[in-house]
């Protein structure tokens, strides 16, 4: 049961937000902007560091959405599987896997990201805008990873709600997703 | 020096957000629902939730500029170091210690939150939104004190620095601070 009285129906993030709307629109704003706006990092790339850095977080509820969004971008849950028990042999571009180191030490604590880490990404090709959104991507999880999991709000099992919720934001965004009444109701949520 | 090219005359946060007023934005809006917005926590109590959860997390700046602005509110610096140094014998109210004893553990994790910490803080007349808010400062400024540190941003020495950015923050808040070009050029800075 969550620590605050949250409304039932809605898992993980979603019920919090529905409770306080006033800091669940520029939440909202912030990931649309980073995970969704316009970047030379592809929407199921940046997903794959939201999940990375969640599953290192173990938030389940945060590691299994943006993981399903992930797969629905990139046409593959394996691949998923793959980047979070271990990047560095996953079918990514090697300029992802810096990136990835990068959000692994963010997850840490900020001051582990180091010079050395910051020049192997830049010499897989990383632009500073790519560096400096994923440290942002890494924070902003390591953000909603305690929001999840500080107030313990509750993670459906069915892996169908994650893959329906997937698509639903892979198309509308997440703002627009969270205003709209569309999830089913239980046992499929 | 950074690890990306940021405007040098900026520190701590200013500087990765004039690099990306896209993320900013939204960043300065949720700052400033949660620690300005209508509530029944007072700006400066909040203040020191984000002060206290930023020295957690060893985070120079951001400690600093929000322990500023905590002892604008609240008249007093040495509260502020006593609250950082140890709350619990500090001259804030018995709510507000359990508050902080709720930020802490989120600064470690969501996880560690636990239900009798909840109750300890219900049993000293919080409310559920107070709860709410207080694990979403503590959270946010887990994604700050990694955005500033993970990117190696700079922090001025001098306290005046400080006192001065947070008499402008206290009366105009974070984003239109932000937009203001109002601060003083080095060393004062």
């Amino acid at each position: 049961m969550a620590h605050i009285n949250l409304p039932p129906d809605l898992p993980g993030i979603r019920g919090p937000m529905a409770f306080r709307p006033e800091t669940a629109q520029p939440l909202n704003d912030l990931v649309d902007v980073l995970l969704r706006g316009p970047s030379t990092l592809t929407p199921g790339e940046r997903e794959l560091i939201a999940t990375y850095v969640s599953s290192q977080n173990e938030c389940e509820y945060c590691q299994t959405i943006h993981g399903a969004v992930a797969a629905h971008h990139l046409n593959s849950e394996v691949l998923v599987v793959n980047v979070k028990q271990d990047f560095q042999t996953a079918s990514i571009s090697a300029k992802l896997k810096t990136l990835l180191v990068i959000a692994g030490k963010v997850a840490q604590g900020g001051k582990h990201v180091t010079a050395a880490d910051v020049s192997r990404a830049r010499e897989a090709g990383a632009t500073d805008l790519e560096i400096h959104d994923t440290v942002l991507i890494a924070a902003v999880f390591c953000m909603c990873n305690r929001y999840v999991d500080g107030l313990a709000t509750w993670a459906p099992d069915d892996p169908a709600f994650y893959r329906q919720r997937a698509a639903l934001v892979a198309e509308h965004g997440y703002a627009a997703s969270t205003l709209t009444p569309s999830m089913p109701s239980a046992p499929n949520r």
